[in-house]
């Protein structure tokens, strides 16, 4: 017996790592000291920062992978996941340095590799990042024909004295919303049933009251606030930043207000887009339900001092995100809708 | 429809965090700045370190845990984990800092994933590394019942000018070897044709040729190198070192080596541990390819200049590690055995 015929093949993994070297050197910066095929990425760390912190983020792209398999398109769940993992860092004030990847397949198709690598890379170099390591598992009898699944790792940092933690917010600060490009990566378990189970519709199919496909409406890159909100921790109007994902605005919300502290949404402040109102008449979900699952139109919320809410939605538009007053902070815990 | 109805349950996810909580507290040190539950983790990093490097690894533990899932023990994945990711970084003269795992089930049995985190954070403490965050994720429809996949991400650090590349290495140097403690996490596809569908043996049956249960010689943990060799990585002697992962000996000491020198490997200076022996009758498999997918004892190799060898063997059954000299440097590039 040997290892190729139990399932295992190190020339195809030798020949995956060719494939995307070039792309992965791409994303390398002066900082980057190690290349391709090292044991471990080298990262000089940039100086010029007092009291540095590092702010690190682990995630995955969820079963929204199942719509990228339907779809036969493998390059935007890479983005998602490096989007997903900036994002996570930046509401605590960080700008990343570098991502890893961990990418598990069960027989490796190198041509998937090179996409899902391709989209993680062009992520990378969209933030600024470097992409400095990563593994490609081949793990026979785990995944499906055609099927992986894919997780990120990134490393940020603060100075000290610009964390965000929330610790500044007070009752009477205002909330800003700025728009989600779809789903991002949260809620594709419950789409996927109602899409393409209760509706018995396919990728290519159009999406009910949007003017898209199935397809193109769940794959929708998740978006990255980092060109929008970067200028912002240089100043100290943003006292925190919440980054809606799993458990949408009342799970995420309050993981940065201080104890005691709640907060008011105002529904009529925005119309939540097509596809989430598709979402909850196809598959008959509350909006309860609809709010504690998806963004809703609301991939992150800036909060800030009642005096600063117009100043700030003022900047944020000049950089072309349309940012809303979604509500405020109040002296009562939990999320209320109004 | 609802979340929980499509396979996601969110408070089963945030009772399984409850049940972690108190064994990721346990690992956090002085310079970890963030609990459990925020969006990124924060780590500060300590002072005192000229022209710091962060060095990065990503890693997974492979088809290891299907034995693992056959054997119903899961702590000892989450320890191979760390100590992989360890020893990785390790070899480029850094100490780990933190580490973070992305943990993905179908549907989430929070007792296997409090047992998964427990080795984790075990590992983490043995290592002096902080377990600094993660994610766990509920991926319906990906994962067979009762399996997961496990993915772990470190970072850790060394100045600049003590950065173990290899550069140093001459012909001539002598190879100094650690004793693996069994496969660690390479070769488990194949391993698991041969004991399991060729031999059609159980986790329980006791495996030929050894005084252990197959499980048990099949789940012995990856051994962290962290402990015998950081005291040498303060010291000149040694100029490279090599983890003997996938593609075993020959897959990884050229990583380490200058371009243009290769090794020699005496195949008489060691005895070739029984559990690898076996392997290799039940399975028919030749020398050349058990050299090529397992480690076949060698866990780590020191490359050291001739004149330290005796003394850096020395020092490490010092430190209980029955090391011994297992070839050297040659001026031609590849690996043989004589």
């Amino acid at each position: 017996m040997d290892y190729r015929s139990a399932g295992v093949d190190l020339e195809k993994a030798e020949r995956a790592k060719e494939g995307i070297r070039e792309m992965v050197e791409a994303t390398r910066d002066r900082w980057t000291l190690s290349g391709l095929g090292s044991f471990g990425g080298l990262y000089q760390l940039p100086d010029g920062i007092h009291e540095p912190v590092l702010v690190s983020s682990a995630d995955g792209v969820g079963t929204k992978l199942k719509v990228a398999f339907r779809a036969g398109i493998h390059d935007t769940v890479g983005q998602d996941l490096v989007n997903h993992c900036v994002n996570d860092i930046l509401v605590q004030g960080a700008r990343p340095l570098f991502f890893l990847d961990y990418l598990a397949t069960g027989e490796m198709d190198e041509g998937v590799v090179e996409e899902v690598v391709r989209g993680i890379a062009r992520a990378c170099q969209e933030n600024g990042c470097a992409l400095l390591g990563g593994e490609t598992a081949q793990m026979p009898d785990f995944y499906s024909p055609g099927e992986y699944d894919l997780a990120g790792f990134i490393v940020g940092i603060v100075a000290r004295d610009r964390i965000l933690d929330g610790s500044r917010v007070e009752a009477g600060d205002r909330l800003v919303a700025l728009p989600s490009s779809g789903l991002h990566t949260n809620g594709y378990t419950l789409a996927r049933r109602i899409v393409f189970e209760r509706a018995g519709l396919g990728v290519d199919d159009p999406l009910p009251g949007t003017e898209m496909s199935v397809g193109s409406a769940l794959l929708r890159v998740h978006k990255s606030y980092l060109r929008s909100l970067e200028p912002e921790l240089r100043q100290d109007s943003v006292r925190a930043l919440a980054h809606i994902t799993g458990g949408g605005i009342p799970g995420n919300l309050p993981r940065v207000l201080p104890e005691g502290l709640g907060a008011v949404i105002r529904r009529e402040s925005w119309s939540i887009p097509p596809l989430f109102q598709t979402l909850a008449e196809l598959g008959g979900v509350e909006e309860s339900e609809m709010f504690r699952v998806f963004n809703l139109g609301v991939g992150m919320i800036a909060v800030v001092p009642r005096a600063e809410e117009s100043v700030l939605i003022g900047r944020l538009r000049e950089r072309g995100e349309e940012a809303w007053s979604l509500g405020e902070v109040t002296g009562t815990p939990g999320v209320e809708l109004t």
